[in-house]
């Protein structure tokens, strides 16, 4: 069973010149207006933010990390403690990943088998863990995330055609294991559509998908190396053999660039680490373009960081103020950063929608790129 | 000049038990009611707060450092930014501590001579400075700061006789010079006692002191290795000398348990890092006494850091979410354990001024001593 009956997606309105779509997402913590961008709290946490923070940007929904959080502090220890939403104190949606990036990605061995991925921990190295479809669920299912999502195997970039093909296969036969596995009525199970860069891959995927009937969709395995167009084109191609009524997400989705691009194709929730990572390590997003706080150039400087941003970092701090905190490694230089880069992704998704709902999205995606130049 | 329009110390109550007493210090930003904490933000910053979370929980005044901000960003370009208040977007009051003591804890090089002290700077290691007493106060008055220190010798322990004596004596020499620097109404400045573990040099330091009219007396040159009981004993013959109608700053002090010995002394006001820096060593205060949050009785510990603390950390967050937190090298868990220390001692604060107010201090010190203890 996949059924959720605190789960529903409304599909509001479409822009009449692009596939950009307005649709509202309701969940068991909250109801969300897409298209809509969730901040990452791999570990149980937005790094720097706490959850007042985030309501007060507006997040509606954060990403969390089944893969993490399933290695510490243990999926069991959070659900006896109430859950992931009562554990990290955030009452607004959270979607968890399954893994499947992670574990190729992040730990010290990784074999693949029909049953599952064993890999070893790489927080402690030694330990063995065998994830399968299943406990993948288990896992997400302990968290007690609204959205959750399959195990899938990612494919690295650039894979040949066999190999992609054998991978979606196993990708498809996990998504039906994972599909018998959910068994919990308060979450709501997408599907990931796998594929690589070929195109009709894609296509048998979320065909094959689709008839196992998802909540919602996932765009998965891209931004891996593949170019921008390629990435693009390949998005677009999936989307058209995904159900209109049901939302579609590009994971680990992007750039501001990104955000309008794949808006404009009919993508409905993106996620990245980018706002905050990027905020931890000084680049700043403006309405021109990134900012380095720590150029030479900003020391003396009393401006904002965009005098256009009506973030709280914005309305209080100087570049001067703020490139100082970098430098001398100040932790406060990472929460006012990371509030202005959150609020500029937030904002951006505002506009978006409003945009949107009007039938003018080209109109302010022109006004954007005229604008946005990348500074770095 | 050392006169200051917009300073004013008021005695308003004193225990009947002890030589506590209650206070208001009148500042250009802001009133503090005394006994007060100071939380130390030494680079223009209380690490990971803030200005409002200080505000919010309860701060008037906080300490910065003339020796860091002279180095980095530099005193000028705080000036020329509107000051220290406006760069930091602080509203309420600033007390700077001239440098002395950092001069010679942290520069590669220190070499004193009648002029002032010469020394390399601890961050880029080469750049040779000279500061002077004039210097040091022209550093403060450029930050703004509402209180600031003069340029002292901060002796290290042991230290015999003779050499205390001419500390002492330079130091006083030291004091004139700044005092006749002075001349910013906006600022308050200070006198600072020094003379080792020497009683008689306290004593001769402080009367010198006296005559030369200062708004605050300082007791420099504690908690540098001498046993607790003879801290305790020459802060006490110290205040013996020092005018009843000027406030009186232990410097760098303390442990709660310092906190209320002092206060019992006479102390009006004081400043430490130990309750941020604890914070961001997992080190926390509790009623009982400290607690190490990485102990792994606290894994899957659902209560709070103290069920009687009404802190935004303690009315939101498990042992065992900060604890993650912490093992996990988050961001969020220095800013929550901050929250939590600064808020004990903070409340703390508030109590004794209630209790001294009825004079009543012995019994929350009785309370206090019953049940609080080292858990390290």
């Amino acid at each position: 069973m996949s059924t959720n009956n605190d789960f529903e997606f409304k599909l509001l309105a479409r822009d009449k010149n692009t596939n950009a779509r307005l649709g509202q997402l309701i969940t068991s913590h909250g109801k969300l207006d897409t298209p809509v961008f969730m901040p990452v709290g791999t570990k149980a946490t937005v790094k720097a933010m706490t959850p007042e923070d985030l309501a007060q940007l507006g997040a509606g929904i954060i990403l969390s990390n089944a893969y993490h959080l399933y290695l510490r502090p243990g999926h069991e220890l959070i659900r006896d403690l109430g859950g992931l939403h009562k554990f990290m104190n955030w009452p607004g949606a959270i979607l968890t990943d399954s893994g499947g990036y992670q574990l190729f990605s992040l730990s010290d061995f990784c074999k693949i088998t029909e049953e599952g991925v064993t890999f070893q921990s790489h927080i402690d190295g030694g330990t063995k863990h065998l994830i399968t479809p299943e406990v993948a669920i288990q896992i997400q299912q302990a968290l007690g995330a609204d959205i959750i999502m399959p195990l899938d195997e990612c494919l690295s970039y650039p894979a040949e055609y066999e190999r992609a093909l054998t991978s979606m296969q196993l990708t498809i036969r996990w998504a039906q294991r994972c599909r018998d596995a959910h068994n919990q009525g308060g979450s709501a199970l997408f599907g990931i559509v796998q594929g690589g860069i070929y195109k009709d891959l894609r296509e048998q995927c979320a065909l094959k998908l689709v008839k196992l009937d998802f909540a919602g969709y996932a765009v998965g395995g891209l931004s891996v190396g593949e170019p921008k167009p390629q990435m693009y084109d390949i998005i677009a191609h999936t989307l058209d053999f995904l159900p209109q009524q049901k939302p579609r997400y590009a994971m680990g989705l992007g750039s501001p660039e990104d955000l309008f691009e794949c808006v404009s194709r009919g993508v409905d929730m993106f996620d990245c680490v980018m706002p905050t990572r990027h905020a931890r390590n000084g680049v700043l997003f403006t309405s021109s373009g990134s900012l380095i706080i720590k150029h030479a150039k900003h020391t003396d400087d009393a401006k904002p960081i965009d005098a256009e941003c009506g973030c709280y970092t914005c309305r209080h701090y100087s570049r001067a103020y703020l490139r100082h905190l970098y430098v001398s490694g100040e932790i406060l230089a990472a929460r006012l950063h990371t509030i202005h880069n959150l609020y500029f992704y937030l904002d951006l998704m505002r506009q978006i929608r409003h945009y949107i709902a009007r039938s003018t999205f080209l109109e302010l995606w022109n006004n954007f790129k005229s604008q946005y130049k990348h500074r770095r």
